[in-house]
């Protein structure tokens, strides 16, 4: 049993405990967090461990405030981060953007056989691999330090990838409409405007870093909108391409992607709406907007930017602790989280089993 | 065992067919809608019927018609409408606003012995009975046509009637902030408008129709916003009141209330994040915003307009279909929901279960 | 003096009628409407008339009914439509999708020498031609019924006729990122949520009607977003391009097109903002987002969907009513809207005058 | 002629800055910002100066310093903060949140003579008197530190002095529903989502810091939802009161109180549209929402919170600088700005003028 501990229970943090449970050969040790927020305290029937702001001289003093504030909130913690830390084999750091690089440095190199997994907003420098289970899960087997790329970036690698493999892509743009917070961000716009973001966006190179083939042919840019629900990529494609109905097939063939059909594109809340669950960890293909002119392949995808990064965290787990077997990995966590391939699934059911 | 279908399978229909799945005194006997949209094919592993759009002539040529329809979009129904109402005791009418009523007269009517329960779209006039599990449980024993009221109106009932148990209330004014569309109807607004709506508005009239002791004492008014999220109530009440911490007590007790406490008030999609299901049965009380001052006290709750019904739904289904042990039916309800008293729930939890 | 009426006083109207009142060479007799909406009674200091809801027999009885709701609404209409059709020598005809055309075969056919425009809510097929200033004012010259596109047409006709200007252009892509509502239409939505309209949209086809030249090589799509502001397109054109710098001049030399520069892309909301008037009669093309790759052109325009039409509408009216001199219109619009070309406005102001 | 500087160029200073220039007994000297933006740069035709990050030693090098970013900008200043001090009486300070306070002491007090006007951002303790026009002009008189309460106290001094004029109020309770943001200020939240804010909120101090009537009376509180456009205000008041059409009389005597009638309650969208500027000076009382039931008062209202600080401000000008005629001022500053007592304007004319 791979023991796993969580810092940070945020968006990201608690889908990836909740997935952790659920895998029949890991242990959630615990969740860490830093103050008794709603955050922490809906982490019920797991126990709970308690970080630092700052790390430095007064550690001791620190962490007696910090529990201090935790048991006034009626939350008893089992221990402190560092508790955590000497029961785990790997932490999945969910922390927010750039604290990831400080807990590195400070934080789990005091434990030298510790692996550590670290999300999208940190640099790609902080880790030897950025990881995709298609696409790199060899280079990846017992590195100490994995770091799974953002949502949109885990989004692209997928869908880029079963498109490589069906054709010869010359170019590709990805016009990114983005959703401006997480439901549980309210201090986060735009309300009733567009937020337009450089050109081309820092998702080049975290693609590129992921996945070479990609070098030089991909542009990204995108907006950001009123919406908490989803991104939405727009691609446009050049190059050669086998027909619209093989392309098709071959995104239904991914357990990773569902292909959402129907003689109506469903909106973003209508795929999550059908969705029985909160989460939709596949790439939602809308099947009306897959369109060949020529040489230019289009199509459009939704990413549900809280939860496709979970079934990654999960492989990369299993990589970064040894476990070689990418495909068995692949499957079981696609088993755990109820992903099938949408072919079969299109016979029963539509769009979202 | 209380056979049960649904007719109409969006929100509530969607809802309250897998709640009554829950149930181990009822079976889902099928669910019924008139066309393959993306609604009636995310439902899975359920029997499906289908309907008429008009009811008249040339019914049989229509359901050769319909039923191409639907198979042509590779979905097999199991039969028709009138096959659903042969083989069940009650239909649950969750067609839109006005459709029910239609529905009664010319389809429910074949068959004399069929209970229905229609929503807070229909008038007050379609059923004798309005109906609140806590208010007039007897009321409904064994009648054939039952009204639930809708989400709003059901919210008032019940955290009007806690306040009412524990105080002297001469007036209330509740300010309804209300969610624009839910969240799969993308065609409804307002963007960035405020809707306002008329006073008083009509859920004075709903809510007396259940609870005469508020006759003459309420009024309510509104306004529509931007969000799909939740409802917002603002209640503004006058009379004597007991202390604060009696009144929170109340809604603590009522398993179908959740106080939300905390030093920060969370705000409605927190508490969604919070809650590891998609609905929140409950009405949330903001125990924050509970303020007494004088002779008036103010608190605000999130009433989560796809969810509260439900449990309502399952309490008259039992009290229609002539079971007459009220708490026993609304115990039921609230365990097969996993709903609990608050008060307990706090000492580990929070701030939904 | 070109004497001009508008029937219909919703987003357009309104802003036509008050740009004819700014022009030298054309009168206002006076503006129509069939309710005295709040739409209806801003127009101040405007002759008043009002419509019919149908045409037919009882049309005297109609018109007292109708003029009693606005005599009772304490406004004193001046005569009814046909009053002010007779005393003028064009309408704007700008009425809901499809009554223009019901009111071109019923009403304006009444008066034989009427000119009539007709909005882009109304087929193609409703007039000869599909007007643009630039690309086809002498095709229009005298033309009894013409027709002016869309908002989100008029702008790709004006960006991309100065793109085929200095470029040679193989194919576009224009992805179109739509506003749910205009600001006061508060049931319309969506709210939080992505709505995907067709590929290719109907925007091709009405593009091609006026500028031939992009037939076959044009494809648009889009989603429609939270926002009421405006219209956003990203551009992916591929062909044969001069520098950058030369396309950005060509932007800049058109009064019709605003080039947005600065460090920071400014969002609509900022452009608005810095505009002292509620209308953006220009298409804002966002420096920043211009971007050449090889043989590719990218760039984002922001499209104000209740503007950018009306000067479009004040040149149709004189090349209808026969005024043949295209460029003296042309700046006769241009300079009684304030527009400039936008190179010279850039060394004393920014981002808009 | 007043000299009049205004400091900072964001949603107040540049609408102050536009209203200055209408006066005839005032001059706008120039405007200050402390960097290059779209919003200074948007300050056409007016001398635009340029201001200090921080006040300390390096004084001559940062200035030299911020002006190379300027020019660089191709904006050429016409001088330092320092320089606009030095040419004004009087200083409208409009910079963010408690920048204002940190002036006071470092910028302002160095020319003794200055006059300076603070916005609601700052404490109530930055200045002597919190102002409204109606209710304290003549405390003001001469004052050197003025202080104008925010957009929402603003509205409430405004329509509460009014309500208080024609009746006895024993308490009032005003449930605020706030804009997110400011339609520039894309960054702000909430998106689908409700934000409650504490109760009572810090807008009763305020209130009752220009009117000590309402002591012990006022309880506000609120809620933020994703709107730029307006508040909206729900007001409930206890006490005597006359007849509903009293009130509205009351309401329509004051210029800078809009009643909007008609038998539709137009959306605050509607409102804006029907209105030709992009600023409402005016707090716009919805006529339906006016609701007598016994010995409670309902109503509703919009405040625009963008420009209904803009008449004070004017008047505090003169009142600081001396000009002891209160009834005069607001009649100068209702006249320039088009503000009339709306009685007559539903004659011929509706919503707002």
């Amino acid at each position: 049993m791979f023991k796993v501990g969580i810092n940070g229970f945020g968006t990201i943090g608690r889908r990836v405990a909740s997935a952790v449970t659920k895998q029949d050969d890991m242990k959630l040790v615990g969740v860490a967090d830093i103050s008794p927020s709603w955050k922490i305290r809906s982490a019920i029937n797991t126990p709970i461990f308690y970080g630092l702001r700052e790390y430095g001289l007064n550690e001791k003093e620190q962490f007696e405030t910090i529990k201090k504030i935790f048991t006034d909130a009626k939350i008893e913690p089992k221990g402190t981060i560092l508790d955590l830390i000497n029961e785990t084999d790997l932490i999945v750091d969910c922390t927010p953007k750039k604290v990831g690089l400080a807990n590195r440095d400070r934080l789990y190199s005091r434990k030298n056989d510790l692996h550590v997994l670290f999300q999208g907003g940190e640099k790609a420098s902080i880790a030897n691999v950025t990881f995709n289970a298609y696409i790199n899960y060899k280079d990846a087997i017992g590195e100490r330090f994995i770091r799974i790329p953002s949502c949109n970036t885990t989004g692209m690698l997928r869908y880029l990838n079963i498109v490589q493999s069906v054709s010869d892509v010359k170019k590709v743009v990805v016009n990114l409409t983005r959703r401006g917070a997480d439901p549980p961000e309210p201090r986060s716009g735009p309300i009733n405007d567009y937020i337009p973001t450089g050109i081309p966006s820092h998702h080049v190179e975290d693609v590129i870093s992921a996945d070479s083939r990609l070098d030089g042919k991909l542009i990204t840019y995108g907006v950001i909108v009123p919406i908490t629900l989803m991104h939405m990529h727009s691609v446009i494609a050049f190059g050669s391409f086998p027909s619209r109905e093989k392309i098709i097939n071959a995104f239904h063939e991914d357990p990773r992607m569902v292909v959402i059909g129907g003689k109506e594109v469903p909106t973003a809340a209508q795929v999550m709406e059908a969705n029985e669950r909160k989460n939709l960890y596949q790439i939602a293909i809308l099947e009306k907007t897959v369109h060949l002119h020529d040489d230019i392949l289009l199509f459009s995808v939704y990413v549900h930017q809280e939860a496709d990064v979970v079934p990654e965290n999960l492989d990369a787990i299993r990589a970064s602790l040894g476990y070689e077997d990418s495909q068995d990995s692949i499957e079981r966590t696609n088993r755990s989280l109820n992903l099938k391939d949408t072919k079969k699934k299109l016979e029963s059911c539509f769009p979202v089993c």
